[in-house]
């Protein structure tokens, strides 16, 4: 029987354990606090993360990294991207010989601009045959609520890539692909925050369905410009974890980097916006990240550029939407 | 001074005849009806298909065929699909030699599965290197509104497509790109209602953001198929006319597949939801001569075969996405 271990008892590794246990994988939650542990062992239940929501009977939690790790076939990382070095270089000593690990987190390290994976394998000192990703549109609300969904799940080692998808295949309720081309599955979700920002923000300034569709296919096109100079199959952006992530964060009401873009077009200041925000908004971090990164490999990223410019460096949006309209005309493929 | 006739009143017809005069293109429309064409010309309106709406004083309009070609450059084609054959062979004799004719329509021709680029040239009896198409998210109603919006102009002949570019490219208002792909930039038009339709089905059954990024991204995955079998570019499907269109089509609440899809979703039968519904509803006619198409050259298209199912072969909905979500699994890009 396959075993995994997810780190992170936050609302997608609750769930994505959820998954895995339906998929007749034996699997344990390693979470911090020692109350939402109980809930999951005595409960069944995650009532911080995802209140009211039946877990399976088998699916077990611990506090202790050691215990979770034993006999574990898949190690699935899903905490915050910013805390995974520090978490990882802790859990090490235990990794079981051979173990794969997951990565389920949506985002680029800060100054070092490396994608999670790229710190897993440098932190845990793996092969890269030994690293995967999961990414995909996996709203956790609708998913738990019972909804179809499905995810991309890459590895560069076509055999793990396949254990992984056996994994967590569970027809007709989650269904998962694979795909050999990490870098992009990679790259798709952690800059598809910035780009629902800039939609935000169109959209708080009042604009339609057009806009829309217009900044998330030129966002894509910079998602895909930038895969290509760092290696990645453009066509990866075409599917799942590219054009699927991004419309499903553009498009739920309850995105937050898109909620957060809307308020700033809608008039408020950086700051306003800022305050009447509770969680961090990714966007507004990994936007600096991409740009660089994007400078680094001499790439054109327009629409990061001005979300760099409104919420960096105080850019009214009305200014960034004729900025970005009065380019020069151009083919529309350029630079993949 | 570039000259264009227009041939359609309607409403994205008259729309593209302001983007043209705006671009600085002497433009005249032809239409059918002597009160609407009255109109255009003394009060600068289109009452039926854009009320409200200013049009320039510069454009013209006329009922006389034969008119409104003389000395025209483009001769845009924006009359309903299954009449281009007809139309087009009774203005043949007065189209000006060397003038390019410019596709706005999106469809495939029934009985003949044809393209209308295809029946243009058949028709007119042109090289392909004066047949063009122009093809994108842009909803009508927004951008008369003065939204911004981008669309796609395509043709074989790159002096060809940079004319047409030029001849409608309104910075900031409204950006032309252009891409060489005519058989994809088409394809993606007429198609997406299809898929449209489905998730309409899908949001009527109560399924969420997660099912219709799914729906859209694997639907682009089976035009791409389509497309690369009938000599498509791949790339042309994450861009404007493939990936935009059907963005703007699935999420623009007044879209009429997504709409009547709604309809059966929720539980009307098909009688009712034709009885309950006032124009033609491309998709229900678009689904088979596209499944049609895929047959001919052996290409699967799941989503199209379950809208056929459900549209011609009382298919229940619900069952049609048991089908869908418990195909093998699979990897994400396959048959491009």
């Amino acid at each position: 029987m396959t075993r995994a271990a997810v780190f992170g008892a936050g609302s997608w590794g609750t769930a994505f354990a959820m998954i895995l246990e339906k998929a007749g994988t034996e699997t344990v939650i390693q979470g911090r606090r020692a109350e939402i542990v109980e809930a999951i062992n005595e409960r069944h239940e995650n009532p911080d993360y995802l209140p009211g929501v039946k877990l399976p009977d088998t699916l077990r939690a611990t506090t202790d990294a050691a215990e979770a790790l034993q006999g574990a076939d898949f190690v699935v990382l899903a905490v915050p991207s910013q805390t995974l070095r520090e978490n990882l270089t802790a859990w090490k000593p235990h990794l079981p010989e051979g173990a794969v690990l997951v990565s389920l987190m949506k985002g680029i390290e800060l100054g070092t601009t490396k994608r999670m994976s790229e710190v897993i394998a440098e932190v845990a000192e793996l092969p890269a045959e030994q690293v995967a990703v999961v990414s995909g549109p996996n709203l956790v609300g609708e998913i738990v609520r019972g909804q179809p969904s499905a995810t991309v799940v890459s590895c560069v080692d076509e055999q793990v890539m396949d254990r992984l998808q056996q994994a967590c295949h569970v027809p007709p309720w989650f269904r998962a692909y694979t795909n050999p081309d990490v870098v992009g599955v990679e790259l798709g979700g952690a800059i598809k925050n910035v780009i629902a920002l800039a939609i935000g923000v169109a959209q708080g300034m009042g604009m339609g369905d057009n806009v829309s569709a217009l900044m998330m296919t030129r966002g894509l096109a910079e998602i895909s410009r930038l895969g290509a100079a760092l290696g990645a199959d453009p066509h990866t952006f075409a599917g799942l974890a590219g054009m699927g992530d991004l419309i499903a964060s553009c498009n739920s009401p309850l995105a937050r980097n898109r909620t957060f873009g809307e308020k700033l077009g809608r008039g408020m200041t950086l700051e306003e916006a800022i305050a009447s925000t509770k969680q961090t908004v990714e966007g507004v971090k990994s936007a600096e990240s991409v740009l660089e990164l994007a400078r680094k490999h001499d790439v054109e990223m327009p629409i990061t550029e001005v979300v760099v410019g409104v919420v960096h460096d105080g850019m009214a949006p009305a200014e960034a939407g004729v900025l970005l309209m009065s380019r020069s005309p151009k083919p529309e493929r350029y630079g993949v």
